[in-house]
Formats: structure tokens, sequence, C-alpha cells
């Protein structure tokens, strides 16, 4: 049995996958990785255009981060949380000045799900109120309080749920049952349908509003320009917290440090995992404003693990916020982001399967449908009985272009060091995956 | 300003501390560790004497893992869960080795409380059932889900909880109401209350018990004799999941690779984390038995995590299982644990202000009591107003011994490569902090 074999054998037999039914898998077998690559034992060389789980910002085989890793490895791996060490004051200093001026500390965690987790409890702790607002067309985690906040159907398995997790609506704007002017007027109905259900609900039990900034897995939403403002005004109004999910858009995925900048506005919590490390180690953590931090000089803050800001993970991640900064990490991501606009206009152009495609940075859902003027997704929600979106992505995999899909959805977020030409190749493969759809489905 | 204080003032400037009002925070800021001991930047060595939050049973600066940290991040550091790689592989099979025969898969998580986390959803999942079982003076974790079965106060700001988790008493024998003739005695009665309690509930409708196999934090609660075969034998009788949470008891802290081997039961679901790598690295997961393994070949397993198998995570996981092994740890834990039974039973019978010492391998908590007769605990539960407990804990530090209490207990669990030699030089200083608690509190 060649080594590749033995991997896979023994991975099915005693190890059990996420999200899957474990019967029918058949994995790839990774031996090695480099830049948006990586390679199976017989030199199959696969392309990772969703940076593995929109993680691996600065692609594969990073040398900072590794040698980052590996020195603090010579020193200690691990210290308590209750012990200072430079790795974690360092990074902690990076991030806090890397966020907007109102921040003053970070929560640090080990990935997305628990610094939701925290971002709450904090929420609640300050205001000693217990209700938390989030988004149906959301994913904050499968935890029982992140995956609570959870709105899609990966929430379903933990209820009945935790009480006071209220849902809302996402501004979903392509496929709104009303058609709106502008934008200003969706983010108008958006903003004010939320107040009038925080109202029904009563503002003053309403600890905190959580979203995703830009809503991912689940489709890559963008706000309506305005919507985000108008929800920091709501906040304001009745001295709820605003929590921003930064952990899939956060650390440049967008052109931005965090995709809250686009609009200006300065929430009152942010999570963030993912690209602090771009997965190379474990981290995630909670931006807290520096008004809420105070609190909890003379309050107990009721919150702790034993990996809180690893020293091992924190070296990493102030090797890779150096990165972002040293190597102008933003600058391709705005240039060949616009690129990648250009490239899924045509493809939307091109394609009746096409219903609608949505881009910020390298940042992108391409959103099929059965019919471009009735918008009727291309597989129901939360059902696809014949596979078919499992279909597309096998033939994506077998031109080596590897992502996911979720929903009528396809994703496309490859790692922020793509060049141009890299794209172009890629994208290809796309277009003729979308004729082959077309040809399947319309 | 010397790199020392630099670090502490940043520490405290950017960084929040978990379990903590951050207002009066004075860290030890360490920078090395080797063996049983780390040294802040003066040249203080502090020993380790919890291994730091009870993970790093091989002790600070293994070289071995530290080595397979290094290899594995010069070959890449991360590819997700659906990508099959060797570290991962070959440590699921490692694992479902050491658990008993009836084990058949792992699910890898980062940590001890998602470990849980996806334990009682995975039991949910497989029993169709709801009700989740776990007791009073326990601690899992501080996510909901987690810090829902909790039983201790870092419970509280969870609540109101999730519908269907469900408390039960401890066999906190030392404290309890009814002095029992015999162990036996003692389990019957722990088993039938928790019986009755089960019916009362609905068994049809009780998806899982969980148990930490030992009580940690909540004063090292070992069950007496037939308690654990009785729950055993409960679960058995209404189709419940016995979960045993071994994130602490595991990895041979008592002399065993998991606690339960103590008395020959087999769980359903086995949750590790802390010395799976001793917090190297961030690694946790759960042992899945091949029965509710093999449900998932075909039904939807609806957990997943983008760090679920790390694979940097699993190759000092590799290593570290290889170490216990090869350097036949296990045999020190029970020759050095005779050792520290003797001297805690000459501090019970030396000191009146301990009521009663409890160990088992290198696990072990002394508790305070105002009165030996009475059994007054020293400081009432949930509340020290006046730190009385801190102040112990700050005598030992003032000796450079470094645990942690917790209600009115006082840790002990070294890392599981000390020496006699170093254990009765330490054990004296704690024998002369309760010299002092003797004369301050009797």
């Amino acid at each position: 049995m060649s080594i590749s074999e033995e991997i896979k054998k023994k991975s099915l037999r005693y190890s059990i996958q996420s999200w899957s039914k474990q019967g029918n898998l058949n994995p790839v077998v990774a031996e090695k990785s480099d830049n948006i690559y990586y390679w199976d034992y017989e030199g199959n060389r696969y392309t990772d255009m969703s940076s593995q789980l929109v993680n691996m910002n600065l692609g594969h085989g990073n040398r900072e981060i590794a040698a980052a890793i590996k020195k603090q490895a010579d020193e200690f791996c691990f210290l308590s949380p209750a012990i200072a060490v430079k790795s974690r004051a360092d990074l902690a200093e990076m991030i806090v000045k890397l966020l907007p001026d109102n921040f003053g500390k970070i929560f640090f965690t080990n990935a997305g799900a628990d610094a939701n987790e925290n971002a709450i409890k904090i929420a609640r702790l300050y205001t000693g109120r217990k209700k938390i607002f989030s988004r149906y067309r959301s994913y904050h985690g499968s935890s029982f309080g992140a995956g609570n906040l959870t709105g899609e159907p990966r929430r379903y398995p933990l209820e009945p749920g935790i009480p006071g997790f209220v849902k809302f609506f996402d501004p979903y704007v392509y496929q709104e049952k009303i058609k709106f002017a502008s934008s200003k007027e969706a983010a108008d109905f958006y903003v004010s349908k939320l107040r009038e259900q925080i109202i029904y609900e009563n503002p003053n039990d309403v600890a905190a509003i959580v979203m995703e900034t830009i809503t991912g897995s689940n489709g890559v939403i963008i706000p309506p320009d305005g919507y985000l403002q108008g929800v920091r005004a709501i906040c304001d109004e009745f001295g709820i917290m605003m929590i921003c999910d930064e952990v899939m858009a956060g650390f440049g995925r967008t052109g931005k440090m965090f995709a809250f900048e686009h609009w200006g506005i300065k929430p009152d919590l942010v999570t963030f995992a993912k690209g602090v490390t771009c997965g190379y180690t474990q981290l995630g953590g909670v931006g807290i404003s520096s008004r809420i931090a105070e609190y909890f000089d003379d309050h107990f803050l009721s919150c702790g693990l034993t990996y809180s800001g690893h020293p091992l993970s924190c070296a990493a991640g102030v090797a890779c916020v150096q990165y972002y900064q040293e190597h102008h990490v933003l600058d391709n991501v705005q240039k060949v982001g616009k690129v990648l606009g250009t490239i899924l206009e045509n493809l939307k152009e091109k394609h009746p399967c096409v219903g609608d495609v949505r881009y910020i940075g390298l940042f992108s859902a391409i959103e099929l449908v059965k019919d471009k003027m009735t918008r009727k997704p291309l597989v129901d929600y939360g059902t696809d009985p014949k596979g078919i979106m499992a279909s597309i992505i096998g033939q994506l995999k077998k031109k080596f272009f590897m992502t996911y899909s979720h929903e009528n959805m396809l994703l496309v977020a490859p790692p922020l060091i793509i060049t141009e030409v890299q794209l172009e190749e890629e994208m290809q493969k796309m277009d003729a995956v979308l004729s082959w759809v077309d040809a399947q489905y319309m």
C-alpha cells in the first residue's frame, strides 16, 4: 500500500469528518503546499480558491509565520494566560492599534466560535441585559452559543435554543420580495424593520446585535450603504452593544484590515480569528472597546479558557500581522480584487445560471439560479436532494479548482497573495464549469 | 524601562485576563521555562505545582514535542479537515488504540470546552433525545454548551440556560450530610438517587450523562468504588450515552492513561484535551464508540470547526503520546503519586486547617476547613469576601510554589515528570504555609 493510500485508509478508519456522512468520503491526501497550491502524493497540484476555510489569507508555506512558530517553540510553547509573555503582549498591542480608536483591549480565544461566545458573554456582563440579536443568513460557529447566533441550518441540532436569542433578516437585497429603487432605500428598510423588531422585543433587555459585517459562507451578502451606520444608530439609541463578527471578513479579505472600515463605523466589540494567524496555529479573539474594557477593572470578567492567548499562536499572529503590513498585502487585494470583479461581472452576463455575483476585495460568491428573471435558486433553501451543488464542486475539482459551496452559492475567496495571472488562469476553469452548469441544468 | 516591565505594562494595557477583575493584576512576566520550573526576567525560579492549568503533564521544555512542531511547520502548518494528512491520521489511530476496545473514531477539536460541546451534540444526534445530565461540582468549559454542563458558579453568567440541561449531585462523600458506613454504601446511594432523578426527568428523553471521571478544579472528587459501574448500568438500562470528561484526568494524570480505567468501565464518548499535547499547541477531541461512529456513516454529522485536527497540533500530539509511552511516564506517576499520598496524609494529620486530602496519581486537592469536626469549609461556597484563599495562594507564591485554589481547596497537580526529591522539596513549602493558615485562621 502506498503512503498516500495508508494515510487515507487510516484517516477514514480512525477519524470522523466535520459536516458529513462518513460513508462515502474520498479525501485528497495532501503531501505539501505552497503559495496558492497544494499537492497530493501523486504530484497533482490543486489550487486553493477558498483559502481553505477562508482562513489562509497569506496562502500556504509562508516562511515568516513558520519561522516565528519555530523560534517561539525554541523558547517555550505554552505558559498560562495569567502569566505575562512577550508574544501575547505584543500581539494584543498590534491588534488594538489596527482597530478604531475606541478600542482598548483584546481577549484572546482559540478560534472564531469561542470569540463569538465570549463577545456575547462580555456584552451581557457589561449591559446586564440578556437578549442577543443575530441574523438568519449567518454562520458564527457551531458550539452552543455561537451556534445559537447562527441562523442557517447548522443551528438546528442545537435547538431548542438558548432563551433570549432573537433572529432578524439580513439585507439580502438580491432575493428580497420588494425591489428597492436605491441602496439607500434598501438600507432604510432593513434598519427600520430591525428597529421595529427591537422595540417589540424590549430594547432595554437587548445586550447586543451580532452581525458578520459581510455575511460569509451564507453568500457574501454585502450590506447596502447606510445599513451599518443605521444599526450603529439603533445601538446608540438603546444602549445596545454592536458586535461585528470579522472572523472571515477581517484581516484584509475585503481590501481593508476590517470590513466595517468600508462604512466608517465603530463597533463596540469585534470578533476575529482565521486571518489573524492564517490558521498556521489556532487563534481567535475579541476586540473590546475601552469603555467596556474599563468596566472590568472593578467587575469580575467571567470568561476564560486554558489557551487564551497561547504564546505560540500569538507569535504566529505577530509574524502574520507584520507580513500584511510589510508586504502591502491590502494593496494586492484591492488591485486583484478589481480584476476579480470584472471577471465575475462577465460570467454573470455570459451564463444563464449565474443570477448574481457579489464581491468585495477577494471575497466573492456566485449565486446560481434556475431562471435569471424569477431569480429562483438553483437549489431550494436547506435542501439539495439531487446533490446538484456537490456535482458542480466536483466538476471544479476535476480541474483542480478547489472551493466549496453553500446553498446555491459558489464561494471564490483565494489567498490574498494571488496574482492577476493566477486568478485569470483559475477563473477560466470556473467559466468552463458554469458553461457545463448551463448545459446541464438550464 | 526593563524588558520585563515593558511586557507587563503592555500586557495589562492591551489584553484582558480570564476570570479576573482587571484593576489589580500583577502577573509574573516569564522569560523561559524548563522541566517543572519557569523563570522571570529577574532570574526568579517558580515551581509549577499545577502543571499550569493541569495541562502540562510532561512539564516545560519537552524537546521531542517542540521538535515535532518544528518539523511539521517545515512541511506545512495547516490544511483543512476535509483533506487527509499524516499527523491527523496517525494521532487518531494512536488515541483510538489507547481507548477501550469499544472505541472506533476520534473527532478533533481545539480544546476541552469544544470537545464537550461536540460530545453532547453527537449524543443528541445519535439518540434523537434532548436532555443532558451533568453534576453541580463540575467544570466542563465556559462556552454556552460546556458552561451549561458546568455546575459551579462559572455557569451563572450563561443563564437562563439551555433547555433540557439537568444537574445532579456529585459523590462528594466528605461533605455529605449522611455518613456512609462504606464506599459501597456511598456508591449505591448516589447511583440510586441518580436513577430516581432520571426517572422523574423521563429516561426516554435523556441523551447523555456527562461527568468528569474525577471532578477536577472543583476538588479532585474521586468516585467511590462501584459508582461509575452503577452509572454505566443506568446508561445501559435506559439507552443513555455515558460521556466521561477526561480533559483534566486523562493522559496519565491519575497513573492510568484514562481515569475511568481505574474502575474498568467503558464509556460511550470520552472527551480529552490538555494532556494530549500538554498545551504545546491547542488540541482537544472526542473519542467515539464504534457503534456511534458507524451511525454517522449514513447520517449527517452536524459538527465541525475550521481547526478540527489541526495538522501542527496533531504532530505535537503524536510526539506527546509517544513520549508518555517511551519514557514510561505512567510508572513515574504511580511511584511519585504514592509519595504524594503519604505526604498529604501527614499534612492532614498535622494541620488543624486540613479537613480532607484526596489524591490519585499526581492529581490531588487539600480541602481546608474551619473545624475538622464539623467540616465547615474555610470559605463558604461561591464566596470569599475576605480573600482568604487568595492570601494562601499568595503565601505559596512567596515561596515560588505556584498553584491555584478553588472554593476551599488547594490543587496540587505537578507535571508527571516530577521526581520524589523535587516533590518533597516543594511539599515542605506547602507544610510551612499550612502552618501559617493554622496560625492565621484556626
